[in-house]
């Protein structure tokens, strides 16, 4: 609990994303409409980025909020309430147009996201919330961003440089409803059959159990969906269920985990789904790709969808939605995601 | 329309499913309880089965309905109101154990479904409503059930076999919330992604199109999902968007189709849903295997799921949900879904 008690009095960062797209405005947005719900977070990123995004909230009739420049992270109580504050990196930007894949962007929010989790692994912040940066954008950018396919991959990266180890993660996706965990994220479904491996599966129980275990403060309840239709049908339609996932699950169970499956994707999120006031028969889904565990969460709409990458050495979050080119730069996205993942990071901090 | 008039004065035929499962209770269930609803619908199957099904309602405090049996399908207008008709497929079975997989039971009921479907084919019944199978059971059953991994499979086969043609068809799986329409079902996720060629897509949107326009008196909206993460995030994850889905999209919309696409998988459906009152983007989406369509569909209840076979020359519907060994028999289970499937069978022979 020491490593809790030092980050809850730590400022929260927040990477500003593609300045392309809505990472900065939602940002702003959050500062000028819920400043309790923003204290002690701070934004990594470029000034002048962030002043053109408070500016359009001006424009649209918002007091203008004053910007406070840092060129290091500041202390939790060297924050000054009523404003914006923003860790300056790298040289200030040219203002960049909306919507369109730039290497510049790309590098931008690569450089921003970068120093964030110097940060956290150097214990001047206590969490990291990531506004969404584009992936073309980022591939454009070239080294050492071209060969991350998005935020997780080079948190994960920067961490193991960082601690000279391995550093297994998976993403979570939670919202009031339903958590899920997926075993791998970022590559295409063919890729995904193949991560469909005995070490994935067990790994991504185990770290499901142990995340879960510092938020509800109990063991969690996993469920874990199989890769085929039925699950497998009893074999009849893939045999992954029965040659990969099942002994993983009974490993698992060995280790200590409180873990069932694995069950039909078609029902189990269904099933483990809480609506408002009701009790879910799990407290999250182990799922076998990006989209069997994406789909559910998003289905209800992804405004308060919230990404948390476990296993890293420090908390991160992110909303559950993209760049948005197509509404960058109109004040129209939302920051209630946003919102959410600093709400989730604190919580993750705090308790 | 000569085809749709015609079904509108015939019954409508409800096989029983796997006796073993709920199947039978819920058919009682329905004609005790919505009589109305169940008006112009006769069983396929067997009558020692109903009658018991017809008991357990009558021992949990509901009015016995009379039983009616049949050695051929009855008129429309000779079906007697306030009872159960059954036609008598075969000899009659020995009472069975409930939850269990039996090969008796598995050809039971096999062949109540290819004497619907028999029916159907030859003008005596206006649709088919197939209460839940078991697909074990129906593998322990033999041949001709073996090669059969479920319904829709072997109401496609028999059709063929009818016409001398083939009969290329589609699982829809619709709610008051959602259509989505699947290029490929009951097959491992290693082989639904085979089965995602340029001639499965573009016929599953034809299939969609002509079906919907049908069902709705216009063309449809249609959305196709991507197959991979993100629809491939432009080639990054997966190359079967640019290579297949897309140039398939361009030919259904060169053929007319009123179709967008591919979008990602864990946003469309989200897109596409229609809450109550609400206005959708779309009117159904395409997915691309088995779960990424069903997992949408059923993730708030399946209770009201219907799931309709397009393309067969005769209009399917069933329930979509499966035969719930582990509560059949105890009277407990919901005739929501199945009531749902006649209704929709009602409105596709009479719209």
């Amino acid at each position: 609990m020491s490593q809790v008690d030092r980050c809850a009095h730590l400022p929260i960062a927040i990477t500003m994303g593609d300045p392309a797209g809505i990472g900065p405005e939602i940002i702003a947005k959050a500062f000028v409409e819920q400043p309790q719900a923003m204290r002690g977070c701070f934004v990594v990123g470029d000034v002048g980025c962030m002043r053109r995004a408070n500016r359009l909230f001006s424009s649209l009739g918002r007091p203008l909020l004053p910007v406070i420049e840092w060129s290091a992270p500041p202390a939790l109580d060297g924050l000054p309430p009523g404003a914006m504050s923003v860790l300056q990196v790298g040289a200030t930007l040219a203002p960049m147009a909306f919507g369109q894949v730039s290497a510049l962007a790309g590098a931008a929010a690569g450089h921003s996201v970068l120093r964030a989790a110097a940060d956290a692994l150097a214990g001047r912040v206590g969490a990291v919330v990531t506004a969404p940066l584009h992936k073309e954008a980022l591939h454009a950018a070239g080294a050492p961003f071209d060969t991350f396919p998005g935020h997780t991959e080079m948190l994960q990266d920067t961490a193991a440089r960082h601690l000279g180890t391995a550093v297994p993660v998976r993403m979570m996706l939670a919202n009031e409803e339903l958590r899920t965990v997926l075993v791998s994220i970022h590559i295409s479904l063919r890729q995904a059959i193949e991560a469909v491996t005995f070490e994935n599966v067990l790994q991504t129980i185990q770290i499901s159990h142990r995340a879960l275990t510092a938020l509800l403060g109990r063991a969690p309840r996993i469920a874990v969906a199989g890769l085929n239709p039925h699950a497998g049908e009893g074999g009849l339609f893939g045999s992954e269920e029965q040659e990969i996932i099942i002994p993983a699950i009974a490993q698992a169970r060995a280790l200590g985990c409180d873990v069932q499956g694995p069950y039909p994707p078609d029902t189990i999120f269904m099933r483990a789904r809480k609506p408002a006031g009701a009790a879910a028969e799990f407290d999250v889904v182990v799922a076998m790709y990006h989209d069997q565990g994406l789909i559910p969460v998003k289905y209800l709409g992804v405004e308060q969808g919230v990404n948390v990458t476990l296993g890293l050495p420090f908390v991160r979050t992110s909303p559950d939605h993209g760049t948005a080119f197509d509404i960058a730069g109109t004040g129209r996205a939302s920051a209630a995601s946003l919102l959410a993942a600093v709400a989730m990071a604190r919580k993750l901090i705090t308790s």
